[in-house]
């Protein structure tokens, strides 16, 4: 029988998903023990934890993968007004480079950041978010809940950076003998707080101080200047942590790290009285540590000069919220180390001697203007935890960047410069900011090659105004016709598309409008056009124009356009729908005869450079483009919008529907569900008629996608839905990003696609090693292969820190390299990629390809199994147990699998090593 | 000057975002002010904490809004053997219903839960899925994290719902005698495990077991059956809860509810030992309970005869494990009032009594089988808290359902029946089941009107063999041709479309493929087609074929087809790449002459149906349907994929690209990407041939977006893109999701829309009182608003509480009601949509709309506000402290607003109630 699948497929078929006809039933008492089998988290209570002893991995929840970083900044909104950036103490324009991020322009986020914050990668790393940008962020009024902006910036700024990461006897003194004008203190405050009770005790009885603690599992975890790494304080047995702010858990969970057997971390009031970010005490729970609250501690119990546990009294907080220590309640604890984490001071002599003659505060600190954050001496300003005012790191940068500014100012003041109160403190700024993106396109300049397209966005010239103002390198008008074609709109008539399921805000992929060419005339359009020339010279500005096919209305509307001063003019020989009916518009833009008569028409009317805007609604664009190439226009816009009908409410009626009636006509669907068709239709055209301008329109939302507009043939790129979803701002992410992709084409990297370096192994954006090599098998992070995969590593780890090996996970991605050969300029990108384009029959199905299953990077989904199975060639087969696919030689290469894969580059399409041999079901006959 | 903002819009511009030229400087101590005010998570040791008293609103963080369940089920993937499913105690089919959920079938989501779980509404709510179905989902290996299952629960059951939600003296020895032939116990744990030092102890006097307190709490919070409710326990002061289980949280938290002005939540072990799980701990801790570990209660301290404290003493773990109580350490803690949360038992001696004869444990317990849920007498089974495996609420009621199985098994043997072990429960039933979505076309009677597409998921019969076991109801085979024109195909060839950005799984949005006709021969086909139509003579096996422009040729393969048994033909004119090359496929479909004659060579061939399926690639789709028509076809199928290029890499190689070369062509576009283009060729077609059956293919993905389909004039409906993002089993969601639509029908509910109910005013999911009617003001919810709205919130609850009157957030949407009209077939809906869709100058633009904004749902984005500034009119204000947005009467009913907003009916269109004039920028006048 050919139509029943083989018994050795059937079996491969045994996981596909079946329709039920049936309630199943399965005993409690089964899926009990079924379901620890599966289990991705910890189990709670576990008798045989997870050894973290000597494992420094990232173990941070914000941490991104490139997949990941898109999806999150996806789901940004891009506020106005954006509450995240209120409330970041260095003002990071947060939404910025999360648009940056979204539209794959890494170097474009990574500016945005540096500019308003030097450490932006630390602080990525390590701010308490939750009080910070992210408190603020409107979708924890939505289910989804906040964005991840640590993960975000850590991963944008990761791309970017390279990574590689105190002179004794300084006093102001001689710093202002050396000759400097002003000097900024920003030593933290370097002394632990320690309690009268620890006096004399030493690291060697077993206390540490959270300043003696530390440095040392730094030093001993991350490499140093010298490339090694001394070894870790071994803490065998029980812990006391004391304290319950950010530092006291930070040695929590550094001590498990160090051997300890168990961590208690006590402190002297209760949960809501800590101070430690939400963060930080979730990661100490997850790794078992133990919390004691109410306790304050009395006397160090000791054996044999060796730490041996701690007394406490119970603390209380009385009615009237004071709280008092009741002596009577006395609580003993068996440890056998103390590590004491109440806060830092200052109280070394011969710094604060050094500080001289600043005025110190009682605490024996500076006082600081937290404004200018100058000291008494006018010379000496200072930040950080020494001006008592940062608590947290990104806070202490801004404390050094507000310096700044004020230091800047005194030193122009000594030399009798006065500065703008208005702080003006530079960007960011590398070799990329300095790459030309302008373009010449028939004798015309372009600063850029960013432009908004005949929409929305150009419904007055005063938004054009704005969008000049923020840098978009020119603009088409709204369509402006004869007065007698003016037109009134109908409402609704722009509505979201639904091509890509529930998806609102800027990751919206179409709109449908049904719109109509400009309500104002053609005089304020002419006016006013000549008005943004005078103010803006260095910006195109491109009038759209439409009438009926009538050489009398488009020689007066021609004319009229370029006596307003416009540098060019485009005929709108497209709109799909309203006008079309009044035989303007697509009507004439579908036949090349009409297309061709227009532009000899106008090319005979006026002398600027003109070009036809063409429908994508026809047969074959490729003939219409050359009927306006032989009518004398000078380019074409390719394309408008693809007519559609969006879709019906369950009870039949349309959205956009007007008035009583609920009426709908065809509508011009735009944005990114459009793009693989102006794709085609503008390579298709540059193939066509080579060196023939086309200005791209449709799915343009990024430098990314503008660049692959240009490599198609397009010299010029118009925007509407992706400002629609947005705002104007949008350019300086698209002008960056265009830079920092030229700037990269001369480094030569291999393996980028574009800002994207190649994916490593990874599970959450954190490295994985390649577990096959180490133990001879792929094993899932699950139930108990996830415990056995986690003791390998640990074990792994330990065996090559002690021959002192690199991680078995250290990247070796290769980054940012010097230029290979020049930058090239926005004209020599145009078309390149019109050599890979062709006919099916110049294709080579002798070079044939097949996937091939990353399984550290699989995430067990089974996506690529059942896709194979029901829509491909049953080639994929998936363990029952570890849930792990793998390809069989069945595999044609369809691809299928990769493109419903959830995880960038887990599955890859390698080369097919023998030769391909087609199912052709029964032989080949002459007779059926 | 008419290309500059009037001052009035400049103000409204002051938030719009704007390019930055330098960095910004904001001292450190500003910042810390500002950010308070746009804080929207709770402030962390907060001195006036949100007033919690008689506050019974859901908090909980897994409710769902419509658009938040639309989202979340979005992501999930759909796995292969789904380890929720094997990690839920009923077994449910997570999967299936999320499915259902995303394609907006909310019946078929909660018929799937209903089947394998009749408490699903309350599991959905009461789950601790941290330890169940979330725990083993595969997204925990990704950096979203896992799918928030309970919530999309609660969600699909809620929607199809009515809300709404013991005799003493029964034994089993009276029910037998009543003629019971079995009895099933599940009566639970009634009493509370009492500590012997908490003796004689009353309510009166402060103490309270968790099963005195909690059910005070239920009966005052929640109205009973009589509509009534009792008042709640007043706790002023301080409250001491013992136990660290889940009851124990619960009574933490309903005792701030009650009044308690501090909550202690005292218990034996460590952190690492609680047994509650982690959501529950994590509400209590953020309405800022404490708690103090290893206590062991020792002496309840009294005075005036009331609870004044609590004496403990400390436990301790030894070394080897053990846990130790130290008499010595002594804790004393002040409390008004004690709820003991330590465990439940069963030591009413009337209850065991009752159970008499069953054999009971040294619990005094039935013994009780766990596979059958049986005790020592065969005709008396138990589960849940009794039978003591269950731990939670789904386990519980998976005892019943293993129990009714057994008790099924049971009481047939009685009658001498055996009956099949391998359990068969009755899967949820309702009328919607019943409805009838079998459809006749051409004579041909099919099951549903759901098939597979001619494509990959048909590259062989066996796999149709798959999908009518699944129960879809037609399957065009893979497009074959004659033996001279066998192909072979490249690879890759079917790529991930980038329409929707980085999404991944099931909510792609569409395919690119390159793929050729069938690799396979005509004699497969002929050979296997005939296996299939004697096996499944109900399904409809439709044959698609393709030859050059030759009347032999299609007469040969024709008649060869027909002779195999299909029951009708489709004719492939429309392959967009590869074929159209050859001569065939889109080369001859985009001509009508060409696709008027192959039609006529057909019809002379074959007596049996036959369609034609057209390309979209054409300037007018109507005219080549006219043709195919005129040729004597019996319909029509539209469309095949839309001609493109979906994206090129940075370097400018295409993708999909071919061998070493990187070669590529024009491939077709499939999926949602396109469905407004085909749903406006099925219209259009229908409006000119009225009656000419179609098949609509081209973004087919659920029972709704069927329907629409059916609308706009589908007679069937053929899905292939839908399929390779997921599995066969699709079909079951579709019929469902369609005999649902239709049910719905014939309620003639009032503003849902298909299964979607009305949105009710909410935040988060859970429904929001209209404040305005309150206060007299809208106020957002973060910093100073937030606090002022819940205490407002609070007062308000408070007095209706206590006037007896309904909350002021309970909900008012009509839920499901009685038919009122018939339900309608299928062949009644088709085209119900046209007398909707016309031509452009039919539509009213007398009857224009403006929008209205919900403050109450509004979470402050000012996405309106900024499309409306930078594409539109500047006609939203945007308020810079509370950042509301509001409508100006300068709105033009443009829609953009709505088409943004991120959050579903926030924003409406009403019917303006003035005159629109369209602003013409200057008077309209004859010269410019």
């Amino acid at each position: 029988m050919l139509s029943k699948d083989l018994p050795d497929i059937e079996s491969i078929l045994a996981l596909n998903p079946r329709v039920k006809h049936h309630a199943q039933i399965i005993s409690t008492a089964s899926k009990k023990k079924e379901k620890k089998h599966w289990k991705r988290n910890p189990e709670r209570n576990c008798g045989s934890c997870v050894k973290l002893e000597n494992n420094f991995d990232d173990i941070k929840h914000t941490t991104l993968s490139e997949r990941g970083a898109l999806r999150e900044a996806l789901r940004c909104l891009k506020c106005a007004d954006a509450p995240c950036q209120k409330s970041c103490p260095t003002n990071l324009d947060i939404k910025s480079f999360i648009t940056s991020i979204s539209n794959k322009n890494y170097y474009g986020a990574a500016r945005a950041i540096l500019s308003d914050n030097p450490l932006g990668l630390t602080c990525g790393m390590v701010c308490p978010t939750s009080e910070l940008c992210v408190g603020g962020c409107n979708l924890y009024a939505s289910e989804e809940g906040p964005i991840n902006i640590g993960g975000l910036q850590q991963f944008a700024t990761e791309v970017v950076c390279e990574k590689g990461l105190g002179v004794n006897g300084m006093t102001l003194k001689s710093l202002k003998e050396a000759g400097f004008k002003a000097v900024f203190i920003g030593i933290g405050l370097p002394q632990a707080n320690r309690a009268e009770i620890f006096k004399g005790l030493t690291v060697d009885q077993g206390f540490f101080t959270s300043k003696d603690f530390l440095p040392m599992v730094a030093s001993a975890s991350k490499k140093g200047m010298c490339q090694c790494r001394s070894s870790l304080p071994e803490l065998k047995g029980v812990v006391i942590v004391l304290g319950a702010g950010d530092t006291a858990f930070d040695c929590a969970t550094s001590a498990l790290r160090c051997g300890a057997k168990r961590v208690y971390v006590c402190f002297r009031r209760g949960f809501t009285n800590i101070r430690a970010v939400p963060e930080e005490m979730e990661l100490a729970k997850e790794e078992q540590c133990e919390f004691l609250p109410f306790l304050s501690p009395r006397e160090v119990i000791m054996k044999n000069g060796h730490v041996a546990g701690l007394q406490f009294c119970r603390t209380e907080q009385t009615e009237e919220g004071d709280w008092v220590e009741d002596e009577e309640q006395i609580v003993r604890l068996k440890a056998d180390y103390i590590i004491s984490a109440f806060g830092s001071m200052l109280n070394e002599p011969q710094v604060t001697e050094a500080m001289t003659p600043v005025k110190l505060s009682r605490w024996g600190t500076p006082e600081v203007n937290t404004d200018t954050m100058q000291t008494s001496e006018p010379w000496v300003f200072a930040g950080g935890d020494i001006a008592g005012l940062a608590n947290t790191t990104v806070e202490s940068v801004n404390d050094g960047k507000q310096a700044s500014w004020h230091i800047h100012r005194y030193i122009q003041s000594l030399h009798g410069q006065t500065v703008d109160p208005v702080p003006k403190l530079p960007l960011f700024y590398s070799a990329i900011d300095q790459v030309d993106i302008s373009i010449e396109v028939c004798g015309i300049k372009f600063p850029n090659p960013f432009g908004l397209a005949s929409a929305p966005p150009t419904t007055s010239t005063a938004m054009i105004r704005r969008a000049f103002e923020q840098g978009w390198g020119f603009a088409l008008t709204k369509t402006f016709g004869l007065d007698k074609d003016l037109v009134t709109n109908v409402s609704p008539r722009i509505v979201r598309g639904t091509t890509s399921g529930p998806l609102y805000g800027p990751g919206l992929g179409s709109f449908l409008n049904i719109e109509l060419i400009s309500e104002k005339t053609a005089a304020y359009w002419c006016q006013s056009v000549a008005e943004l020339k005078k103010d803006f010279p260095n910006n195109v500005v491109i009038s759209s124009i439409m009438c009926g096919y009538n050489k009398e209305d488009w020689t007066e509307l021609a004319k009229m356009a370029e006596e307003s001063g416009a540098d060019a003019l485009e005929l709108n020989l497209s709109c799909p729908h309203g006008m079309g009916e009044r035989g303007m518009g697509l009507a004439c833009g579908q036949d090349p005869v009409l297309v061709r008569n227009i532009c000899r028409w106008v090319r005979e009317a006026i002398s600027i450079p003109f070009f036809a805007k063409l429908t994508p609604n026809v047969t074959n664009i490729v003939d219409i483009a050359k009927a306006a190439h032989e009518g004398g226009a000078d380019g074409v816009t390719a394309t408008n919008t693809v007519s559609g009908l969006m879709g019906l409410k369950a009870d039949g009626t349309p959205w956009p529907s007007v008035g009583l009636e609920k009426r709908t006509t065809y509508g011009g669907i735009s944005g990114n569900a459009i793009r693989p068709i102006t794709l085609r239709a503008v390579s298709a055209i540059a193939r066509a008629i080579p060196g023939f301008p086309i200005l791209a329109t449709g799915g343009i939302d990024s430098a990314e996608s503008g660049l692959q507009f240009l490599h198609a043939g397009a010299s010029l790129l118009q925007v509407c839905s992706a400002v629609q979803n947005q705002d104007f701002t949008l350019i300086e992410d698209y002008c960056v990003g265009l830079k920092a992709l030229l700037y990269l084409k001369s480094l030569e990297l291999k393996d980028w696609d574009g800002q994207s370096p190649p994916t490593e192994s990874h599970q959450k954006g954190k490295p994985v090693p390649r577990l096959k090599s180490l133990v001879g098998k792929g094993l899932p992070s699950f139930g108990p292969y996830l415990q056995e995969k986690t003791e390998t590593i640990a074990a792994c780890k330990k065996r090559l820190r002690d021959a002192g090996e690199t991680d078995v996970v250290e990247s070796n991605v290769s980054r940012v390299n010097m230029p290979q050969k020049p930058v090239p300029p926005v004209k020599d990108v145009i078309a390149r990629a019109l050599r890979h384009i062709g006919a099916y029959q110049e294709l080579n199905n002798m070079e044939q390809v097949q996937a091939l299953i990353d399984e550290e990077m699989c995430i067990n989904c089974g996506k690529c199994y059942m896709t194979c199975n029901d829509s491909g060639y049953q080639a994929i087969t998936f363990d029952p147990e570890t849930h792990l696919p793998s390809v069989t030689d069945s595999c044609t290469g369809c691809t299928l699998c990769l493109s419903v894969c959830p995880i960038i580059d887990c599955i890859k399409m390698v080369i097919r090593k023998t030769a391909y041999k087609p199912n052709r079901g029964v032989p080949i006959s002459p007779v059926c």
